[in-house]
């Protein structure tokens, strides 16, 4: 099972290097790759979803802190710096990644990754020297590569932990999953594909229903595509139709991955997610999440504190050049839902397993410092 | 609440007149007449969707019927005749009507109104002489006229049943519906939407929400299209949001049409609509059916055995222009699916209510013949 696709996002050069993106928008047409100067232009590609998926974007915007620390007035670009600096004030750089960690923060409002990793750059740049430029660019670097270089690591082990929990589905047998939670979202071989690519490797013959999950169609466009890109049985249907096929009995488990994971396990993933669970528990199926401790936000008790982005009307209303619906028409578009811990059998993480989903295995699994 | 829209389909002229349908796959953007002057035209629009809705199907078909009747050895299109008529022998215009019937039969499988309109144009031909063919198109015509007089008072009917049923909703309550059960899918008001739009008539405050039903989202374009031409509140979502929508509260009943109905209550309906019913029963929303006695097929005990339109792979991995998957990715593209009775609250039909839905409350609700 070898893949030619692209990576996901990579670094090229050194400290006054360029972050490298493919363009998930363009996806499965063309494999584009969008390169990265400034912090603003990765603030654009998160919040365009040029790049997606919580690691991934957790991954970028860290990559995104190296590109806002720059010598000069303005950016390269020509755009203003990010931190106002008093005229004639000596050069605080690290005020310039304090303020890239701030604006890029705003870019996307529920998946956790992005603010984890966030702290994490402000973290590095807190103990570099106030003035020293080159040092302070190479420390955060260092540090954004480090964040790369573990979420490859961690999408390995979910991918494992994971193998080994679904190791008795018997042959043949159908997984569900909705969106992409594959290498796509992540800076490595994703989360819930992850465990699909690490139980096809050990020689478990699967097929994988793909819900298309609109209105932006990860699944139609990239879960399918990283699937046939590595010669995965798949079938893909609309969302509408994921009840239909449980009813028929053609799916045995359900993984997704996930944005953010409440203490008590409720977890927020990409919108039409917590209706899949309800189907599942309705048919008997089990449901799954795969997700690293990264996602795990232990300051909200539970699911209903999680901030659910609402996204623009045109993500509904219009697809390409079509107008798909009556142009005054009231649109609501929540990016994301939250699915209940009692709906969730087991959380995979590159911990190990929490399952049965409580407050108190959530703590257990998260209680050490992931750095 | 008044609306400009054009009728769904009418008859224009005499017994040699022209069948003129609504083109449903060019709205909202374009209210376009489809002008349909031979049996293959009908049978045309009726495949690809030009009109839908199982009572409109059944209007359109019996209007079919008329249009095969023609002297001449070929229709005015040039196509050769239906049916084949051995060299020298008497004309026998009843068999262009059979043959008709039979060929019109094989548009779409799953709406039984179809084969049920067919079957009374059948009959009707069967009463007339075999030589006489203005007589037999008078006579065709009639009935057709006949069948789509009975689906405008059946759609009102249904929709006084309806209001009454569900009459103690609260002002402002919501309610949710899935595909199009509006004007365009029948020769009347609708079904579904016929009970909202009674109860807006008799002064109730309601917020509709509308499932854009994928893939070819009758919901945005002809459902939303409908009720933003007669002003009333709705909201557009995709269908993977329904769910979150319950979940909020925000859903008080769901109403949907039918295509289908076995003799045990169990109601084939647009694809997404059974996971519909599974959702609203997790969270204790009312789900109901509206359709005409003529929907019920009585030879089915159950829905196990009513046939599934399985549709191409283009309605789901292309829009217009666009491509939204892989090329070569599988795809599963069912019509319909079947929401078992025991999911359903009451079905509402033209003659009363069903509730509980069950064999005998069936068996009494079509006891009486419907002619």
């Amino acid at each position: 099972m070898t893949t030619t696709q692209p990576p996901t996002l990579r670094w090229e050069g050194g400290a006054d290097g360029t972050l490298v993106l493919l363009d998930q928008t363009r996806l499965p047409g063309e494999a584009v790759e969008l390169r990265c100067r400034t912090v603003e232009e990765v603030w654009q590609a998160i919040q365009r979803l040029a790049v997606r998926g919580a690691p991934a974007i957790g991954v970028a915007a860290a990559y995104g802190v190296v590109l806002a620390v720059r010598a000069g007035a303005t950016n390269h670009t020509g755009l203003p710096r990010l931190h106002h600096r008093a005229e004639g004030a000596e050069a605080n750089w690290r005020d310039d990644a304090f303020a890239a960690c701030d604006y890029l923060a705003t870019s996307r409002p529920t998946a956790v990754n992005l603010f984890w990793a966030l702290e994490r750059m402000r973290r590095a740049a807190q103990e570099s020297a106030a003035g020293a430029v080159e040092q302070l660019k190479e420390r955060l670097l260092a540090e954004a590569r480090a964040i790369h270089e573990e979420d490859r690591q961690m999408c390995a082990a979910i991918g494992r932990h994971g193998a080994d929990l679904l190791a008795a589905l018997p042959a043949g047998a159908g997984v569900l999953t909705h969106c992409n939670a594959g290498a796509l979202a992540t800076g490595g071989d994703g989360t819930a594909l992850a465990v699909i690519f690490e139980l096809v490797r050990r020689g478990k013959r699967l097929h994988v229903w793909v819900d298309e999950t609109r209105p932006l169609l990860q699944g139609a466009r990239l879960t399918a595509w990283e699937l046939s890109q590595r010669g995965i049985d798949c079938t893909l249907i609309c969302d509408s139709m994921a009840a239909q096929v449980m009813r028929q009995g053609r799916v045995q488990a359900v993984i997704t991955g996930a944005d953010r994971i409440a203490a008590n396990g409720d977890s927020a993933n990409k919108i039409g997610t917590y209706g899949v669970a309800v189907l599942a528990k309705a048919h008997g199926v089990p449901f799954h999440i795969a997700a690293p401790t990264s996602t795990f936000d232990l300051s909200l008790a539970d699911g209903a504190a999680i901030p659910i982005e609402e996204r623009g009307r045109d993500e509904i209303v219009r697809l390409g050049d079509s107008r798909l619906a009556p142009p005054d028409v009231a649109v609501y578009n929540p990016a994301f839902d939250v699915t209940p811990a009692e709906l969730i059998r087991a959380i995979v993480t590159e911990r190990g397993v929490v399952s049965p989903v409580t407050a108190e295995a959530v703590r257990a699994a998260t209680g050490q410092a992931t750095g």
